[in-house]
């Protein structure tokens, strides 16, 4: 099975990513009922724990066959990172990966042995995936790795580099605040872009993929246009509070 | 204690209605901390149960200390209706009252003796609303009956006569279905503002206060102009949805 | 198999029964491991639902092997009653049985065919009473009818002669309510406790038990001492509200 | 959208059912991965309440694309089983429908007007099946009426006859117990086939279709070939409490 | 926004701080309703998981305006510490803090850049306390270092001047258990009370607050009079118990 | 108080232990209502999470008085571990034990002061175990360490000797991958078979207990002729899927 993100790959596009934020399988297959390529389940900022995160999984797969689920633990452990993949996550997407032996550890949590150090124990991703499972997983489980420190940044080249890791992936509210820029959602100024497009180039440099966390669509179109692989689309609890804001607002001032 | 749906109506003010029909008590926090008078918990058509509307209902008191809580019950079933005020709503809005006796039954579901057969025993409506709140209970709990069928339009006098009923409310997806005028959100031909009027002057001429279930802000507004006391406007689950398409169609779009 | 409460009854003596108003299977074991002959799970005035409810029927059983686990339906409903009966509780008390056909209805609702009309399909029951318990529960399941209204004061004697109905319930609070004396807990006055004896003596009459729905330790005691075979001691929600309140206060005023 | 059991029907083929008693979404996915053609969420003597139940739907549609989603409600209670099409089941499985009138009612509540009384709200049913749900659910949503009492049995012909049944469906522990004839699971004795057959008669003279409660597949097979369109094959509580006996067994035993 | 913890030490006052154990919004709610400044939701001994946290904590804003919500990890690991503080916890106790490493660990969780290393997406947190969260944080979150171990004991004075901490915590079961004195609550003994005094004294020291585990009034305001700045008084599984013991052991006597 | 395992390891036998993959208090209760002597509560790669546990923990007693609990944490991360025993594990399986500092680590969490660091506050399991909880459990709870990887195989010995160390568990599947064999469950091949002899004699060699994760009974038996001291027999997972794969294929055949 070759999934959306690798086919969208294959054929050199870029992939739009949703986000989950909300802890229920209802956002999550609403979520997912949208024409997204992938959906992070957000364990980290989101409010989302692990019993919740697999009602999610299953209700994003409820929503269509081939959206790709990835899960961002809360931290770089590998016994959640384990968990999220053993109940049907296909990628992992690591917070605060900031130097290479952050990476080769996240790396080498999403992988078998001899390639890794995963436990064996598949019991929904097996029972979802199939037989082969086990020995397909190594090959094609995807690992994005979080640029957002400033360690990271100054990491970046050797980090891009760990044998097994599919790309980074910048959280640019995180990586501003770390560099001194403060905190910026879709940021346009000449400091965050250059750091934006330094780390770009470092995965491009060692042949990975790169992602960026964006919220409006014009942004994701113009990172997808300047080289990004992959983009995250808003997310479900901003949006909500976006439509809520605006229709309340539009009445009380009628 | 006076609610806020109490203080607008003393004032000849227009409630304005938040919707929850996501089973989440983040979502219900994220709505209740918009500007909501009112909230709706909708165990009718909502896919939320009652454990799950408890919870909704102390995000709603988290987000801030007076909107007033509306429970809607599945269906007119004195259980669930007394389970709801029990767990702190302040009013009910009771679906398909399709005749006096209807009302009536729902009315008495929602007073203790002598005025109605609620039973007693107000677990956490007590806790948060005082000890007083047995006494004061009767006299200030929010009933609203739907009119929604060919019958209740048909009998919309009668029941806007019950004593102890707050008001009307107009649910016109039901209604128009009902009355072979199809299915209508935000309703604007003239059968169905026809029937809307009958239902607006029905609950006036028996002094009682009348709600109108709406989507969008200009279409609440123009309810509110024309003499609803009450109007709803969008609810969680399509507006999550509305803002997700706009999205994510106008990145693939571009 | 005899239940803890048959074997007290059959020897004369008096059931203390605890009270779960919190959802939680933990509060649930907790209140379990004291030394109560049985255990109501409040799904009327509790603030439990039955997903919750069978948790805490597994957590009651946890805590010790004798306990005899009764349920309050929301109301004189079958669907909830079987559903009470199926997970494994030993007897309904139901709330408001206000005349003969309510208390049938609810029998009925309670045992199998040709007894009553109860659905085959005791699925967690089976498993934790045995493959008999079938054949055994229409002899041994026990049904107490609430008595606390007005109208059910007046067919007292009706309802106690119900067959198949194990005995009558007092809740004071509702039954004064109803008869305009007040909504009174552990009530002594003497129109209450005229009320009271005056079930109290229909039971007896009848040859069924009766209980007493009590708070403090001295007043399950009285009630005990006249007649009552069935004294409920205080609620969960209460009695943490209860010790809560008096070490805040101490400290508060120390 | 023609579902699975249309399908099958259409070809004169029998469904195969599969049937879920535990309230998991892992285990309703589990399940729902096997070779059934439609699945029975128990809400009735299952141990799986509203709020359980929407979850084991999405996991049932995250297993695969076209199983059909059935309901069984605890009660013949319009509020839950229009809750239960709202959720997404595409079918109802009705407990004790004892004459025409409880068919009736049954029927009213799975159709909208002018057909019948159901309300208008498909909350998650229009977001998977697609915005002519309103439209088409009413020519497509399967109503099946179990029999199961004497009482049923006499009015067999008459429930048959109600116009837009889809068909009927035997439980044989209930009807067994009723009949007098005991409880049996897979009954082969004279007396329950015969009653077997009466009703099978009876719902092809009327033009239904007729299901049979089996548990194992010779018997399943059995009924299959006498002329029945739906059989259910075991259930998820005792296939895994059979395989945990015999494993354990003889084990204990070797 | 300056929280209640924060207003009362600025005016020199002790705080007077609840305990949740119990995984419940319900006993949440009932606990917080009481005149505590403070509740710590136990994600270390208490039996409850981060999800369940989240709405206790809702149910801790909904029952009062300015009550400060701390919660105690199961240990001193990033992940779940920051998850904590973006649901909402405006302080963290943090368990096992045994030398300057772990406090400096433990502070930089709490803590942006540059500060420390707190990843930034305050979901909760910037919902409830507004836009300038990210900002405000930095400057008021509360960090209490748990000293009960002998390495603790012994690291005090470090630990103490760990900057940005605010106040040391002692946990006596663990620190008796930990030197040999044995597990004792409110405990008098010399040895107990010469090690509490000492660790107060490094806390004074360090210009930073400290703060006593204490189950009785008595005790904690004796502790109050000593100098504590914080008393935890009694925990809600305690408590039921307590009260449910001394009413059943009432009545069992009388 | 003797648990169970320890009864039997006293008498020289093999302990029979159930184990659980589904997230769910039910289907506890059905699998620990079989004859096993002990049941795993898999928190690493069954579907489980810590407050679902819990309730699972609640339902093996329920079923049962003396069924030993043990949990298997997702990792060897003294948080979960501590909070597994807190909330009623009498035992800990843990995973990816790979030399004695990894031993030692779990080991310590398992265990008070002096012997450990397990940080004191039984919440649950001094409720159910008895007030003497703290002085037994350091005697008494048992440690299982998995061998599962080569670098574990490298070290057994000295694994093995770990003080305070119950045993050592061979987990095959992960066994085989380290090693270059391939994933095995129930292996028989030269190579496993040597592998799993010589963990065997490590651990007897150490004086300690062995087990072996087994899947059917031939093979468990196998083991414990072999003198393995602690087998598992399948898990609820696989055994509720073979049993639908073979009673749907059998129909689907026939």
């Amino acid at each position: 099975m070759v999934t959306r993100i690798e086919k969208i790959w294959n054929e050199g596009g870029t992939v739009v990513n949703g986000w989950l934020s909300i802890p229920s399988s209802i956002t999550a297959e609403l979520v997912a009922g949208q024409d997204y390529d992938s959906i992070v389940v957000d364990l980290q900022h989101g409010l989302i724990d692990y019993q919740t995160a697999i009602t999610m999984m299953q209700a994003i797969k409820a929503a269509g066959g081939d959206v790709t689920v990835i899960a961002r633990p809360p931290w770089n452990e590998p016994g959640i990172i384990m968990k999220c993949l053993d109940a049907g996550a296909w990628g992992i997407l690591c917070p605060m990966i900031n130097n290479p032996e952050d990476a080769s550890a996240f790396v080498g949590a999403c992988h078998y042995a001899p390639k890794g150090y995963r436990s064996v124990g598949p019991t929904r991703a097996m029972s979802i995936f199939g037989p082969d499972y086990i020995t397909r997983a190594n090959d094609h489980v995807i690992t994005l790795a979080m640029i957002e420190t400033v360690e990271a940044y100054e990491n970046v080249d050797a980090i891009a580099e760990t044998p097994g890791l599919s790309g980074l992936y910048i959280g640019p509210a995180d990586l501003g605040q770390s560099l001194g820029y403060g905190v910026q959602l879709d940021p346009t100024s000449d400091n965050m872009m250059a750091a934006i497009e330094r780390i770009r180039d470092a995965a491009k440099a060692a042949g990975k993929k790169v992602g960026m966390h964006c919220m409006m669509p014009d942004y994701a179109r113009a990172m997808a246009n300047i080289g990004f692989d992959f983009v995250t689309l808003g997310n479900d609890f901003r949006m909500l509070t976006a439509e809520l804001n605006a229709r309340v607002r539009s009445f009380r001032e009628s």
